[in-house]
């Protein structure tokens, strides 16, 4: 079989730690497969505690994934086990959400058959720093929401999706929300490689921003291009024929949309930083993120070639809109309402990005200070703007 | 296909919590599901830095254990993956040593037979409050010392394995090594259930004792039964025919051996307990381990049917060898020696057995006082005894 090759190195044991302890000698380059999770526990800055928005993705993808699920377990031949598979799951409340929902829409299309549910097999995968001891102590509540329907396995697969994580043609179904945007590394080009200088330097930003060299955004583009073709490559081999993708993440409206059309996430945390960091530290550091197009998801899925487009769709989810987020409408003072989205954000952004910004800019770091700025940068930017995140779902086939 | 039974319910993603909250809402007795784990992290008390005797018993079991993996590779015919389960696996430095032992068995004898080696799936199981976060950081290092070896895939399985965990005919080898000793609950018949007295007390005791009625050595082994049985049966419909199961764990030495012999491990912990607790805590504990010997086993294997016996063996480990603790050796003060092996072996226990005393005797109970006492009264004990513990393995074959 053709292995993955990952980061360089062939995938052992469905990655690999080769170039990870290249990059930790160097000392300059963190190593997301390990560094990156998001924030643990269930404490004030925990994802568990601030992940609504990862939430309310998942209950708008809700429709496509239900169609894949059933299209996955009819398209391979009905199998006795399902096996489904979550890449990114995280822990908190949303982790269990879309898998719980895959095996009702699967039984409820076995009883409109009159067939008998098949046994799921649930794989749970997200990075080594995941917080699964967490994840795993919500399992009896889980089964006991499951009596009296059938038989699940749920396990806990840690490792990068930029790699091999499952035994060949071993899944029915994938599904992934809110965790595709992320690369597997910074840009390369951008990277710093044994002190040689990097081929392009996006000084003083951390993303693709207004001010940066033409270079900047081609370096993440061929980033994208390398990454989601080995996460294709990957799961190509380990989905059944028939077996389907589907992926929910962050997307840009158009190709010719503005590649810092999230300006307003990476841009303000920009700001925040270049008060309180070293030139240095921020010039080596750009956020392993990328929101593609869909005409650029098309190019890749078409160019890579082992699965054709079901279906796709783009929709807006707002950090702003408080009928969205259930039991918090009706804030009475309208003046306040911009302090209130932007400490939401704030905060849902510092579940997601502390581990990978204390990594990079050092364990003292002060993360209560770059987050309070964070959020008065966002208040501003609230007063006169909205602050919607465009995000893709997508369904795929394993020809 | 047929369900599992366990506690009485059906076992729903291969265990039920059903019984476990009415046990919690009577408020007497724990759900070893939930409550029992082997100390987290890497402490002074943790499972990690006190597990050198599980590590000794892996590695006087390792023969049988490469031997059976290559026969359960060849008596599945040669799958291209090759799945194993460990039940029990724990956290810190003994948790892989099994399944990387088995690998290599099977990757050598594959070269001997001038065949291309398997994939391997290995599947890691615990309970649900085993400190698995831990266990999956130690995955990259595991990851490179695999380079240049085939693909192994690596997941984490929380739950039970009195319950079903796998899907139906998924696994090759099962290995499980210083787990089965411990049963599902504190046997039945000692339980108070919802305000009724027990069947059966075991008076100012907390294991089957001198001084215990014979109810309470029946009660033992009815629940030994009980569990042993289900846990055949779940394996059964787990593995494929020609798959094995190699399990190691403490047994007595023949059927007459008094059920007391593990009287130096629970009864010094009982006195020591006798000198803290309230006497109705300790009327309603009942250690839920037990050590049959090989008469039973063979009992109880013939009995449920699915398996048959290929080899089987007995061996000691002795808490007192210095020789078999690396760097341990060559303590020149004999009079010191009885405290230091009694010392071990008190943090050995109490790794171990902590989150379950916890849970019954409470979250204040003094735990420092506990093994410091039962320190004191091994300590005493080794200065004229010698502290072997008799353990199982057993090879076993999937007709």
């Amino acid at each position: 079989m053709n292995k993955c090759y990952i980061d360089g190195s062939i995938g052992q044991c469905g990655h690999s730690s080769r170039s990870a302890d290249k990059a930790a000698a160097s000392g300059t380059v963190m190593d997301l497969k390990k560094d990156f999770h998001m924030n643990s526990g269930a404490g004030d800055n925990s994802y568990a505690r601030n992940s609504k928005i990862q939430g309310l993705i998942i209950s708008k993808s809700q429709s496509e994934r239900r169609k894949a699920a059933v299209a996955a377990y009819l398209g391979t031949g009905r199998p006795a086990t399902m096996s489904v598979a979550d890449l990114g799951c995280s822990s908190g409340p949303t982790a269990l959400l879309a898998v719980e929902d895959i095996m009702v829409a699967v039984e409820r299309a076995c009883v409109e058959l009159h067939g008998q549910p098949p046994e799921f097999n649930l794989l749970l995968n997200d990075l080594y720093g995941n917080d699964f001891n967490a994840l795993f102590r919500s399992f009896p509540e889980f089964n006991s929401r499951r009596q009296g329907k059938g038989l699940c396995f749920v396990t806990g697969v840690p490792g990068t999706f930029y790699g091999r994580l499952f035994a060949a043609k071993s899944l029915h179904l994938v599904c992934s929300s809110s965790s595709l945007h992320w690369l597997s590394q910074m840009p390369e080009e951008l990277q710093q490689k044994e002190g040689s200088p990097a081929a392009c330097v996006n000084k003083g930003k951390v993303f693709i921003s207004a001010g940066s060299p033409p270079c900047v955004a081609e370096a993440y583009r061929k980033q994208f291009h390398r990454d989601f073709t080995t996460f294709l490559r990957c799961r190509a081999e380990e989905i059944v024929r028939g077996g389907l993708m589907v992926l929910a993440f962050m997307s840009r409206k158009n190709r010719e949309a503005a590649l810092m059309e999230d300006r307003y996430i990476w841009g303000l945390l920009e700001d925040a930083l270049n008060a309180m960091a070293s030139e240095e530290r921020i010039d080596s550091f750009d956020a392993p993120f990328y929101a593609p197009s869909m005409e650029e998801l098309e190019e890749e899925i078409g160019g890579e070639g082992s699965f054709c487009i079901r279906s796709s769709d783009q929709f807006l989810v707002r950090w702003d809109d408080d009928n969205q987020y259930s039991g918090t409408g009706g804030e009475a003072n309208v003046t306040a309402r911009p302090v209130k989205h932007a400490v939401r954000m704030a905060k849902g952004v510092r579940a997601v990005a502390e581990s990978m910004l204390r990594s990079h800019f050092g364990e003292g770091f002060g993360m209560d200070d770059l987050f309070c700025r964070y959020g008065g940068l966002l208040a501003q930017y609230y007063a006169d703007s909205e602050a919607a995140v465009t995000n893709v779902v997508i369904s795929l086939v394993r020809k």
